[in-house]
C-alpha cells in the first residue's frame, strides 16, 4: 500500500522543529577544560582594562611638564631615582626632573605622565649615580597606556551562546573566571535501523552495506557541540524495537533513527511513532536529499528520522538536528551561516524541489564561490569529506549554469545565523 | 645594557623555523574517537562503491526489454515474483514479464536491467497473484545506481595529513576502519614568565595582571591539534628556571614560554638560552604585534619565546607555533590558508613593519570583507574572542583606506596553505 505524502516546504519544516526547541541548563567548568564549550553567561569585566595606567614599551617615566622646552639642541637631563619591572608598583612620587626606569606592562609611577621609549634616552652614569639625557619634548599621556582605555569594569564583553575559542579563553582569565560557566551538553541517542547494515568488522556479504551513517552522525553530534550515544542497530522484532526506542528515550535529550522512513521500506518508524503516541510534525519535505526526513516529538522530546542514504542523512542533521542542539547551548544564532557566493561549475540537474547540493568553497580574488564538492546523489559518501558548504539551489527550475549568484549554508563557520530560510536566490535573477 | 637586534623579514623567520619542523608518528584509535584528529594514513577503497548494482528508489525491479513497445496506450503487465528489502538477495533469475517488488539500496536481481519508480506503477491483485502495470518504456541501466559508480575498489579517497571531519569518518566506516591510523599529537609544553602575573584566584593586587596568556595559549594548542601541558609560572630565581626549563624539555615536544624577551625585560630567557647551548634562530622580526618574538633550538627541540603582550603572543602562536603542530600532524599544508578580501574599514596607523591585524570577516553579497576585530594594540585581549582573520598589511606605508584589497590568513579554516609567505598586497596596487 503506497501512503501519500504531501511535501513540505523546508522553511515550514525548520519552523515546526524550532517551534520544540528549548534551553539547557549550565554547569561549572574549571577553565583549563573550557575550549570548544559553550558560554551559559555573559562575560562581564570585573575590572578596567589596563587595571592601572600603565607603560606600553621599556624605558623612562618622566613628567611630560619637564619637556616643555626640551629639543634636540635643547636636551634635558634627567636623574634616574628607581627602576620598576611589570608587577611592582613604585613608592614614591616622582619630582621635577626625576625619571624611572620602567619596563613595559609596569605601572606608571605618581607624579609621571609620559613615557620615554628606551632608545630614545641615552644614559649616562656620573657621580655613582645615573642619568637620562631627552632631546625631545613630551605632551601629557605621551606612550601611556591608560586605565580602562581597553575594557570598562562591567562592561560585557561576550555575549552567553557564543562558543569559546582561545580569545574567549583570554578574556575569562583576564577577569579571572577560574571557573567558567559552560552550557551542558545535551545527549544526543543514535539508532541505525536496515537489515543491510553490517558492522565495521563484520565481512561485507551480497546485498549488504556497512553502516557509515552512524558514525558519520556520531561525529555531526560532537561537531555540532553535543554528545553522542551510540545504541546499536534495531532488531528485527517490532515489540523489541518499541521498547529499544522507549528505552532509549529514558537516556538521551533528542533520538536520532537513520534509514527507514522511505515510503514502502520494511519501516517500523511509523509504527513505532504511533504505538508511542508521538505526534509526527512531517514526514516529507520539499528537499533534496533527504525528502523523507522525519521528525516526530513526544514527551518534549524530539525525535529525528534521518534517511539511510549517507547525503540526505548528512544534510537532514545539519538543517533539523544542529539547530535543536545549538539553541540548547543558548546559542541565538543556532542555524546555518548563510551567505552569498558564485556558482563555480554547471549544474545541470533538474530541481522539482529545493536542493542542498554539497560544495566546497573556493575564493578567487575575493569572491566566493562554490563548486559541488563531487559526485552528487543522496546516496554519495565519498563527497562528503569535502563538503564545507552546501548549495542551496531552490526548486522549480531546470538547470543551473556556472557564474550566477546563489545562497550558501556554510558548515565551517562558528557563527551562525537566527534564520536563514527566505528568499534563496532562484535560477534567474 | 641596550641590546642591538636586526629585525627579521617575517617570511625568513618562518622558514628558518619550518627548517625544523618534524614528522610525529602513528597511532590506532576506534573509530568513534577519531573525530578531530588528523589522518596518519591515506584512506582507500577496500570495495567499489556501491559494491553491487543497486535501486535508488523503492519500486519493481523488471528487465527493460520487456518495455520495448510499452506506451501509457499500450501498457505492459508484469507478475510480482518476490520481494526484496535492502540487505536481501533475491535467489532467482528473473524471467520475461515478471518483476521484483524492491527497496531503496537493495541489490538489483539477477536478469533485471532498469527499476520502475513506485509512483509509476500500478499494483493489480488478480486470481491470488499480484502484477503490476507498467505504462512507458525503459532503457537499460534506468533507475539503477551501478558498481563502482561512485568509488573504485583501490582509490585513494582521502590523504593522510587530512583533518578528520563527519564525511572522512562516514568513509572510514564505509570501507571498514573500525580502527583509525590517526597522528599521534605533540605534547606542547606551556612556561609562563613575569612576576607582575596573578594566578586566576588571586585577588588583584596594584600594577599585576592576570595571567591570561597561559590559558589562551592551551585554547591555541588543543584547537591546533596537539596536547597543552602547562608547566606554571617560573621562579624569580635564574638556577631554578634554567633547572624548570631543563625539566620542561624533557617532558614536552616543543617548548612555548610566553612574557620576557622584550629588550631590556627583567627576563632569563637569553641567559637560559646561552647555558641550555641552543641556538637563537632570531630575537626579533619585522612585525606588529609580536616583533620580539624569539625562537631558538636545542636538541631537537624548538623553545618558542612569545611575547607577553596577548595580541602579540596570540599572532606569535599562529604564525610560528601552529605551522609546527601542523606538520607534525603530518598536515602538508600546515601554514594558515591565505585568500584575498576587501578591507571593510580605514586603517590609519602608519605602518613601519608588516602588521597583522586582528580581523573579523564579513561577507557582502559574495565579497570577502575583513574589518579589524576591536581595540588594535598588541596589549588588547578583548578584540581576540572575535579574531576569524589576520589582516595582513605590509610595512612601509602610511595607512590603509577602506575598499583597498587586502589579503587574510585565516584563522577558523581546516585547509591550510603550503606556505604563504610571499608578495602581500602592499598599499596600493
Amino acid at each position: 500500500m503506497v501512503e501519500k505524502r504531501v511535501p513540505l516546504p523546508i522553511e515550514e519544516a525548520v519552523r515546526k522543529v524550532m517551534d520544540f526547541a528549548k534551553h539547557g541548563t549550565k554547569e561549572m567548568l574549571s577553565i583549563d577544560l573550557a575550549y570548544g564549550r559553550v558560554l551559559a553567561d555573559d562575560i562581564k569585566a570585573d575590572q578596567d582594562i589596563p587595571a592601572f595606567d600603565r607603560s606600553p614599551y621599556d624605558g623612562f617615566a618622566i613628567r611630560s611638564e619637564d619637556t616643555i622646552l626640551t629639543s634636540n639642541e635643547n636636551p634635558t637631563i634627567f636623574e634616574v631615582v628607581g627602576e620598576i619591572g611589570a608587577g611592582s608598583v613604585f613608592p614614591n612620587e616622582v619630582e621635577p626632573l626625576q625619571a624611572v626606569r620602567i619596563m613595559t606592562g609596569a605601572q606608571i609611577p605618581q607624579g609621571c605622565t609620559a613615557v620615554v621609549m628606551l632608545e630614545l634616552a641615552k644614559e649616562i652614569k656620573s657621580v655613582g649615580k645615573t642619568f637620562v639625557e631627552i632631546k625631545r619634548s613630551y605632551q601629557k599621556g605621551d606612550n601611556i597606556s591608560f586605565q580602562g582605555e581597553e575594557t570598562h569594569k562591567g562592561d560585557i564583553l561576550v555575549k552567553k551562546g557564543t562558543e569559546i575559542n582561545p580569545g574567549v579563553i583570554a578574556l575569562l582569565a583576564t577577569f579571572g573566571y577560574s571557573q567558567v560557566p559552560v552550557a551542558k551538553k545535551p545527549v544526543i541517542g543514535v539508532i541505525a535501523t536496515g537489515s543491510e547494515l553490517l558492522d565495521l568488522d563484520e565481512p561485507l556479504e551480497p546485498g549488504k552495506i556497512r553502516n557509515s551513517n552512524s558514525y558519520m552522525i556520531l561525529a555531526q553530534i560532537q561537531k555540532a557541540g553535543a554528545i553522542p550515544k551510540y545504541l546499536g542497530k534495531f532488531s528485527d522484532d517490532l515489540d523489541t524495537c518499541f521498547s529499544e526506542v522507549q528505552n532509549a528515550l529514558k537516556q538521551v535529550d533528542f533520538l536520532i533513527t537513520t534509514g527507514g522512513v522511505s515510503v514502502g521500506d520494511y519501516d517500523y518508524l511509523p509504527d513505532i511513532y504511533a504505538r508511542l503516541g508521538a505526534t509526527v510534525l512531517f514526514n516529507k519535505i520539499a528537499m533534496r536529499p533527504g525528502s523523507v526526513t522525519t521528525v516526530a516529538h513526544f514527551e518534549n522530546k524530539l525525535l529525528f528520522g534521518l534517511s539511510g542514504n549517507p547525503s540526505a542523512c548528512f544534510v537532514g542533521f545539519e538543517l533539523f538536528v544542529r539547530p535543536i542542539i545549538q539553541s540548547y547551548l543558548f546559542n541565538e544564532t543556532p542555524h546555518l551561516k548563510r551567505v552569498r557566493a558564485i556558482l563555480g561549475e554547471n549544474f545541470p540537474k533538474p530541481n522539482p524541489f529545493t536542493r542542498f547540493v554539497r560544495g566546497k568553497i573556493v575564493y578567487h580574488e575575493g569572491q566566493l564561490t562554490a563548486i559541488p564538492a563531487g559526485f552528487d546523489k543522496s546516496s554519495a559518501v565519498s563527497s562528503l569529506a569535502y563538503t564545507d558548504t552546501f548549495i542551496v539551489l531552490p526548486g522549480g527550475t531546470r538547470k543551473y549554469e556556472k557564474g550566477m549568484p546563489v545562497d550558501l549554508l556554510l558548515l565551517e563557520d562558528h557563527e551562525g545565523s537566527k534564520w536563514p530560510w527566505h528568499d534563496f536566490i532562484p535560477a534567474y535573477k
